[in-house]
């Protein structure tokens, strides 16, 4: 899978991943004031609106960028209609060529990652009938609980070509608390780097990196380059640029000699450009895909200043 | 919420929580095919079959025990009919007197935090209309990424009287890959007992006990001690009893001097026991809720013996 997502992103020359994180705030007035007209101030109504906003970001820049990442917290809080919403996302992302990340960042013991694995990733068994409930590209995950806890998932990226990023070092301010510790020479993130990219030895494929990537904070540009080199075949998936502080100079130490190895996440900065005083001028809230696409060109740009190619 | 637990506790005399992870093999036949013949093999029919499975279970054992913890993970591989069985457990066992522990086991980053809390634990605002979607009495999170990421959680837990149990220790075999790591002279699950343990200080109730406690797996007896020295005012929710291995002289060490401070789960050994040597020459398939009482009553007997009172 890492290979299909390369590929993506060297024919649209941009390791852009648009994060799907919608909000009710972020919302324009016409797509709340028709779905609460319809549905009330009910969570049926923040579902359809979710997903007929983030239909229209998806319409204004598959073009642009190899994928989407969709915050499944976002959906999950409103519960039934919001898991119905990231799942029409999901598929309505994959229908447009999108590849799709989901931010789910699940952890548990070796037979309830089995059971996330056949949700998120794999097939669910309904005695020989076989189903996909959610059927994303790639999944983030937690790495606290050990290999065992990794595995279920691996042996599905095998099987249905499928691929992981697990947390290795995150964007968050207080991510050294625990992941900053000295465990004799070396700090826990490096510690976990190297596990993930061993747990990704038997599926590093044609392009030299493996379908086991690692999550890689913008915000720590020092760590990000001493991650890169303990981790030469693990792709990063890099969140924290734009609204979380990171700035592309910030990320450019993740990034391989020849412009890859990493895609980098922005959610609020492209899905609400239009309330950003940058677009706002510009285009009214109507045309809040338009800004969009406006926000990722420039953020492609951006990005092309500290790539290498 | 720690006190209503610990008083439900004592009134049971039973430091027992049932978890409700149900799979399609754990049900009984004519559950499944009651629900095959009028959904057919689909995850509505596994939905339907879970809760109307639960039911049975929670019934049958509500006065015997304090609180059930349903695995998530088991509904939401079925996608929304998944989540749909999941929240009407929920209300089921609230229903009936039960406190509810939702083993999700999340992580994120702050924002992201925010939206699982209000789902969760919290309520989500529509526009001034305020919602509950899963409404748990407590949850399970994992630390990796530090305080900012629980904080959200210690927010609404004040405002909405609910518990956490965070990440410690947990019971699966390579459970030591990262958490037993030497972190100058402790391990590293003991540093995060500390934290755990220092996150929860304002939230220490007349019980002397946190509503923020710590997941301890009954697999590792020698470490479930120290960290009760470590901890004195953290609540254990033990998991790894039973079918993962661990015996009651196992989890000994997790008990304070009242025969508190910590409940133990136990989730296959229970919802099927009816297929278990022990009971399956006394109770039929259709009287697997008897199996699970007698279960029950089994397992506070073996409990009964580890602790002082």
């Amino acid at each position: 899978m890492i290979d299909i997502l390369i590929d993506k992103i060297i024919e649209t020359g941009n390791p852009t991943v648009v994060g799907l994180d919608p909000r009710l705030e972020y919302l324009p007035t016409h797509i709340k004031e028709e779905s609460f007209n319809t549905y009330g101030k009910t969570p049926k109504a923040v579902g359809a609106a979710f997903y007929r906003f983030n239909k229209e970001i998806i319409d204004s820049i598959y073009d642009l960028v190899p994928s989407v990442k969709p915050q499944i917290a976002m959906y999950e809080q409103y519960g039934v209609e919001g898991i119905k919403a990231y799942i029409d996302t999901i598929n309505y992302a994959k229908k447009k060529g999108l590849i799709v990340i989901g931010d789910i960042k699940r952890s548990d013991i070796t037979s309830t990652a089995e059971a996330y694995s056949n949700g998120h990733i794999g097939r669910v068994d309904i005695e020989g009938e076989m189903f996909t409930s959610f059927d994303q590209d790639f999944i983030t995950l937690n790495p606290y609980l050990g290999y065992d806890s990794i595995e279920p998932y691996i042996v599905d990226c095998k099987k249905y070509n499928k691929g992981l990023f697990i947390l290795v070092k995150t964007s968050n301010p207080n991510s050294g608390q625990i992941q900053n510790l000295d465990i004799g020479g070396e700090m826990l993130y490096e510690k976990v780097g190297k596990l993930v990219a061993q747990w990704g030895e038997n599926l590093i494929s044609k392009s030299g990196y493996s379908s086991v990537g690692a999550v890689v904070g913008a915000t720590h540009p020092e760590e990000g380059r001493k991650l890169r080199e303990i981790m030469p075949h693990t792709f990063f998936l890099v969140p924290g640029y734009g609204a979380q502080g990171g700035t592309a100079e910030d990320l450019k130490g993740c990034f391989d000699k020849d412009g890859l190895g990493a895609i980098v996440n922005s959610s609020r900065g492209i899905i609400a450009a239009y309330k950003n005083d940058k677009y706002k001028s510009k285009y009214s809230e109507n045309e809040f895909g338009l800004a969009a696409r406006e926000a990722v060109i420039d953020m492609k740009n951006d990005l092309q200043n500290v790539r290498s190619w």
